[in-house]
């Protein structure tokens, strides 16, 4: 017995694994996927290493309980956009550390993911509801992307010729910073200003932050109206806990407002992951980023929750989108919205009435020390004017634990949070030495009766209702709550269920191990603002796991910032067009992307300022060389870069990829490697020997973070030495030196180092798998995928293969043939495959009217063969149909999925047997999972647009 | 918001609070109370008090961090039946730290309980295999009461005449003070022998431990055979782990295993909750105490499993009774089992292989340094004379952070397990001080080469295989194995699906704050014999707990070791005979019991060595005073005690209670009132005050302990300060002292602390609740008692009630009426109640024919509603059964509970619908929770005995 984690995480053992080559005609995994993997880009297994040798997972714990040791669980009062919160104990158990909430995938396949769907259309609804607009979408990846986002809607929503954006002097930091960065990037101009005169210049639009970072609270809604006169949309940042008591955003005028919902039970977490969001008046519904949860209805009529109007979203406008934004924050969403679920309507008022009140109680206590306030009218946050050098004050609070927030030498910023106590504001108060108490003579500063907003002008006290759902004034015990959350993780297919063999997601196992570390204090309690030395522990694992990937990868340098694969996109674009501009080759715009490439590729690039051009592809899925040479010709000093994945979306080891990146390279372009497939790569090859210059990595699909049911995500940057400089920096970061070099570039996310808490994940995994254990991943991996390929290639065509007719990790069935010969569909297919308990592979990418398959690593070879079987039962009846033994209109595919209410209630009267409908496979009556919901009308829903909580009485 | 914890304990809330007393016709909750609490013993609230104001949830685990950081995490190497041991994180998170396993009830509706009862059935194969035995139960509370109860059986199953029973010298030293403690009770003689010799005394049995405490493995053969040439019974009390490499007792010729799981992945937790086991040999089945599971069929003919042979159990056997277990330990044998199936007999073999080589790799060690073992044949525990005194090497050890054992003062013991190291190796030998060697130059030892078992006597080297059944040999990898946990969750109703409205059981909120501390390390990784330096947080808990517990009983004394109610029940009739023995009253022996009450009360007095006298009750269920009288009168000089339980079984608060006690104390008797009802009391009236003396509490009820599935328990025992010498104590207690006294009595469980680890859920209950929360949900439950009551009366007459026709916090339906008139039994209502999503109330218990309901203060006015509709749905089917409108022997009564596959195979050829099977209420559509199989044939189970996994093949 070694302990191997690796043995645990790789599904197929030894035996399993000999039974799987012996059909595939392999001596050794090893041996199959030396086959695969063209010989000129294999790597040997490193002789020396940066990766220590695979720790057990007691070793991996014991090592983070140090790294954690390191960090400092403070008292921070630092605010600007983070504060510290109370996470109700049945959310973080029952939501935070339940595998049926955290492993679950985007709720692509409605009909298993009615749960989280309800829970983010409860959140939908708190957004709405708290900013008073029309529409809110499910999440945004933080509060800085939010408002460039909510910028690229004004742009794109407003009539007016100007290419101006006015932004608050009173913005948050990081804001300013992703502002300025991303603007400059699509060719708008900033204008700053403090708004102190009602009469604004001509703009597409302006952002206001409400309160302001400083706390200050005024009323907008003169500006509001100056800017709509000139045919501009304004964008709010609102505070979602001071709106329980201040006018809305959309009562004041404003067009779009955002956010984060941090405070609303998220951990801090050093920057993330948390949801922000973002709502919009109505008539810019479609102008929404991201992903939007709609109510249709399904096949019985019932309602039934869906992603609403996915045309407008990036993965299908490709160099037409406006945002590239894909992954979201689900599982941080879902912890936001069951806080308002929890406290509701009253509680939320009480809470923030109650840090408002802490707020003013410490304001007179300042006073009565005759100390300055920069303003009277604030919420949570105020600012201070120091009678000494302002670091004296936050050298005093720190050595009582206390983190303030230090705004120049002479004024400090404090914020109060629900986790205040009069303790903590006696204690700060003095920290300002007036009087030079003594430290035992620390009074309390009471605040219960202290009169809350007190100098915020009275206009703007909220008057509207919210959270009048019942949903918001139901689950108000403990009991219920842990009842609720229950019922509606049972709705759901979460890979605690069985396989999700989603290709190009690679939904692998997320052990209980690596999980575990993200629920410390010391890592979740953590401001991402936090000075240095509270929080070496964190800079220390990210450190390391900057260098791990850079190895695994043959790269120089790692950002952790971007929070989302798509974010880590924008950044590798980013540092290939800084490096151009560096060299002076401003035209070097143009962006080479094959016709295979995943839609958001093209989207980044458009963001990044770059022009897309397409480059075919051959019959087989690879590059088409020639053409690739020819669009490099005629664009020679345009060229900057050329996007590739590797193994390509169809899931294959292109063998030509030397000759491609060494073509863009000879013309003076950089090679964009996308990461999405690494998991067939691993141990075996590397980006970075490839001739990429630059890759964006999946944390969440590669190294094991949970998908959150469609976030958080990760997703590092990784480069080669030029192009460090240009990778993100932070305005606020703790340090801009890293292993990789001294990163420079502009930042991409909120927080300097993006969804920090999660990385333990990451970094547990490298750990405890070793640089051996990565490499028997990847095989395992694609020994699975190509004994799939191999038993189902007699029942579905198997698309592209490589050298050896192997697939990579993954493979692509076409089901074009078999919905020419029976009518049957691939969406036909992917739910009847929610009959058999599975969910469906990814269908119809990167070609329409196929699935593709990737069961990981992970999968044992018993799930294996049920999918195999479920596969080849379901082309039997597909068959039956085709042979007119049912029609086509009335058969078991395309009735899918069967809820146990369509096979109990009423008279049957479908020409198959209840027993085939629901349990086509004998073994199910032991395993049955029970979809909610029958098929979902998509097309409805989208014509009668809700994205709020429907009427219980719909239920009925 | 005030953040109290009580709001979202107690389901109802004032609006709700105020519709159910409107329909009582009562001012306020308070005033309901008291007109139901006769006044004579109602108590003010307190003004002054021990327990301090409520604290909230962060407050709460702000405090308990504090208490942990002063515990330290040592490596304890002290051995004797407690190991360090990784508790894989897949177990961990979804089993120990998930409610839809811990807030599951024992599985007496065992169509709701397969998952848990399959898990348990793995638990009895596991021990079956590993001890070479036929039957194993599901579990024992501990090691050392299994080895009294082992006694027991001994002396049942024997013919010897014999009253002796022989006690390896070698036991552990909680084995000897528990027999010795108990044995003197019953009247067994026990003698002490080595067994150096094959010839052995004449005895009923006796006892070998095996490995031995010394860690000695020899070979018990002949001795074994001489015990049964004389007719006498051997118990050998095994380590697991080790016989995966040694002969198993069943080998060995032994009648009885006993032991425990604890290595096999159940955290320290400072002595306990952990599963004992007990096995026997064919022909002792009907001898084993506790519970034991079996397969059955259910009325489909599928396997299904159950509790087995129930008719053996205290509750049923009453006076003859010969155990008093109620409560086992099904989480944590649950737990047990599936490090098992993770693990199976490959890993297991190999971990125990690694152990042992580990202890000879030290022993190695220290015989270069010239250093003497006790005995060269061992498995992982060695003993070492010391070159000087003990304690220095003790004291060395202690300050790089090693726990060993201090035998004598020349002797060391030290136990190796599955988490010590090399390094950890090291560290120990460089204790012992020879070479002097400087403390950075500590040698690592190597173990892989070490030969295990080098001393042990060949022919004990274990040939038997184990563990070949599917379940242990196929969940290796950790998706698979969290599957397989899911799937067996989903199988089960537990508190996170609706009401378990159980009366007596009180199945109220475990909040997950409450449970949070007890997955922290500094209170799940320490060694019960731990120093008393190491544990000064855990001290402090268990003493604040003690002093609270006695205040709001009102007696003087607390002690928490008893791991369970029926212990904690024998302690305190222990501590009456202890009181009485020491005043010379030899003779009272005498102990009255009403024919009422709960049938482990007369088995506890039984082992206590009491003679039970059954005292009647009126047709209220009260006691009879005038037959009390009489029966005080004819035992006189005889009377020990009188046992009640307040309020009565029949859930009313007794008028006469302060006569009763009265009469008791005036013959010279001791008043034991049984806690098992505390929670219609807390706040409102006192024990003390009453007239106890002692008393037993319930913490898995009153306190919020969860119930497990079955287990852990904790029963603390309360007294009076005269009965506070005679309280448990433990010979390797860290303190005799308490804060209610010197406890000197014999030790009632294996570690001085019972489950200790749990300790901190009702610790934080307490703090969380403050008196006057404790007060509320006393008033909560009390109320919803009779609002449940009040509305079901016009269906089914309501059994007993008290003043103002008040019931207290449980009421009782008389379905004999239905039953008469219908022929609908109140089992057909128990199962289809099951049908509408709920687990049936109490059956049958006090009264045949009845159910007894317990909603607690938890559930929230919706959930009572639904029972209470479901209940007079019920009512009104069964109303059709008599009208004729359905046959007596095809109904949805009679054929409840419908499983999906009922309703979905096959024909239809009820009666009634389909839906009426299932969704008999619509609203079930959504939150149906489907049993999996359908009633289950007891009788079946009985007659054709199987306790041990059944084939696969079975399942088809």
């Amino acid at each position: 017995m070694t302990g191997a984690f690796a043995e645990r995480h790789i599904g197929t053992d030894a035996a399993a694994q000999r039974v799987m080559l012996d059909a595939l005609g392999y001596d050794t995994v090893d041996a199959l996927v030396k086959r695969a993997v063209p010989a000129s880009i294999q790597v040997a297994p490193r002789s020396t290493s940066d990766i220590p040798p695979a720790a057990t997972e007691a070793e991996a714990l014991a090592e983070l309980r140090i790294l954690a040791s390191q960090n400092r669980v403070a008292r921070p009062m630092i605010g600007l956009g983070y504060y510290d919160t109370f996470t109700p104990s049945v959310i973080s158990r029952n939501v935070f550390e339940n595998p049926s909430w955290y492993t679950a995938y985007t709720p692509y396949q409605p009909e298993i993911s009615q749960g989280r769907l309800e829970a983010l259309i409860n959140f939908q609804t708190m957004v709405t509801d708290l900013t008073g607009l029309e529409t809110a979408n499910a999440s945004m990846l933080d509060e800085a992307t939010a408002v460039v986002e909510g910028m690229l809607v004004a742009r794109r929503a407003s009539k007016s010729p100007s290419n101006v954006f006015l932004v608050d002097t009173d913005a948050l930091p990081q804001t300013k910073a992703l502002l300025a960065h991303r603007a400059e990037a699509v060719g708008i101009e900033l204008a700053y200003t403090s708004f102190a005169e009602a009469s604004v210049p001509e703009a597409f639009g302006a952002f206001v932050q409400y309160p302001g970072a400083s706390g200050r609270v005024w009323d907008p809604t003169e500006v509001v109206s100056a800017v709509h006169a000139h045919g501009g949309l304004v964008v709010v940042a609102a505070d979602l806990l001071a709106l329980t008591l201040l006018r809305s955003p959309g009562a004041l005028g404003a067009d779009v407002a955002v956010g984060t919902t941090q405070r609303f039970g998220v951990p801090l977490g050093f920057g993330g992951p948390h949801a922000g969001y973002m709502a919009v008046r109505a008539g810019l519904e479609r102008q929404l980023p991201g992903r939007l949860v709609g109510v249709s209805q399904d096949a019985a009529g019932h309602p039934a929750y869906r992603l609403a109007l996915q045309t407008r979203e990036q993965h299908i406008r490709r160099e037409k989108a406006t945002s590239n934004i894909c992954t979201s924050q689900v599982l941080l969403a879902v912890m936001a919205s069951m806080y308002a679920v929890y406290h509701g309507p009253s509680g939320l008022r009480g809470i923030a009435t109650d840090v408002a009140r802490k707020a003013e109680a410490l304001a007179q206590r300042l006073r009565e020390y005759d100390l300055h306030l920069v303003s009277d009218s604030f919420f949570d946050t105020i600012r201070v004017v120091t009678p000494g050098p302002s670091r004296r004050v936050i050298e005093r609070a720190r050595s009582k634990g206390y983190q303030l927030f230090w705004v120049d030498d002479a004024t400090v910023g404090i914020s109060v949070d629900e986790t205040t106590t009069a303790d903590d504001l006696a204690a700060v108060a003095w920290a300002f030495g007036l009087p030079e108490a003594d430290e035992n003579d620390v009074r309390d500063i009471p605040y219960a009766d202290a009169p809350p907003l007190a100098g915020v002008p009275s206009q703007l006290a909220r008057v509207e209702e919210y959270l009048t759902h019942p949903v918001f004034n139901t689950h108000r015990s403990e009991t219920a709550m842990m009842r609720y959350l229950k019922q509606l993780s049972d709705r759901d297919y979460a890979l605690d269920r069985g396989m999700i063999p989603l290709g190009s997601c690679t939904m692998k196992l997320n052990a209980a191990t690596e999980m575990a570390a993200v629920s410390w204090p010391e890592f979740s309690r953590v401001h991402p603002f936090a000075p240095e030395a509270d929080v070496h522990g964190y800079l220390a694992m990210i450190e390391q796991l900057e260098v791990w990937l850079a190895e695994v990868t043959g790269y120089d340098a790692v950002s952790l910032q971007p929070n989302a694969g798509s974010q880590g996109e924008l950044a590798g674009l980013m540092a290939i067009r800084g490096y151009h501009r560096a060299n002076g080759d401003v035209e070097r715009t143009v962006c080479l992307i094959p016709s295979s490439a995943h839609g958001t590729n093209a989207a980044s690039a458009v963001l990044a300022g770059m022009k897309v051009v397409v480059v075919a592809c051959d019959e087989a899925g690879n590059v088409d060389l020639d053409d690739l040479r020819a669009k490099i010709a005629t664009h020679a000093d345009q060229l900057a870069a050329l996007m590739i994945t590797y193994p390509s979306t169809h899931g294959v080891y292109e063998h030509d990829v030397l000759e491609i990146t060494q073509a863009v390279h000879d013309a003076g372009g950089q090679v964009y490697v996308d990461g999405a497939n690494l998991n067939a790569l691993l141990g075996y090859a590397r980006f970075g020997d490839l001739g990429g210059d630059v890759s964006h990595l999946n944390l969440h699909k590669t190294f094991a973070i949970p998908h959150g049911g469609g976030g958080p995500g990760v997703g590092p940057v990784a480069a080669k030495a030029h192009l460090a400089p240009h990778l993100p920096s932070h305005p606020l970061s703790q340090r801009k030196d890293h292993a990789g070099g001294v990163f420079d570039g502009g930042a991409i996310s909120a927080a300097p180092h993006g969804s920090a808490s999660i990385l333990p994940i990451s970094w547990a995994y490298v750990r405890m798998m070793g640089a051996e254990g990565l490499r028997d991943a990847t095989a395992a991996a694609v020994l699975a995928a190509n004994y799939i390929a191999l038993r189902l290639k007699d029942h579905y065509p198997v698309l592209y293969a490589g050298e050896g007719g192997l697939v990579a990790h993954e493979c692509i069935l076409d089901l074009r043939p078999l919905k020419e010969a029976t009518g049957v569909s691939v969406d036909d297919v992917a739910k009847r495959l929610i009959d058999y308990g599975f969910h469906a592979p990814t269908m119809s990418f990167p070609v329409a009217g196929t699935l593709m398959v990737e069961p990981t690593e992970s999968e044992d070879l018993g799930e294996i063969e049920r999918f195999i079987e479920a596969m080849i039962a379901i082309k039997a009846e597909a068959d039956a149909v085709a042979a007119g033994e049912w029609p086509a209109g009335d058969n078991p595919l395309s009735n899918a999925p069967h809820t146990a209410e369509s096979v109990v209630a009423g008279e049957w009267t479908h020409p198959y047997s209840r027993e085939t409908a629901v349990y086509p496979v004998h073994s199910l009556v032991r395993t049955k999972y029970w979809p909610p919901v029958r098929r979902i009308d998509q097309a409805y829903g989208d014509r009668n647009l809700v994205c709020a909580c429907p009427p219980i009485e719909a239920f009925a």
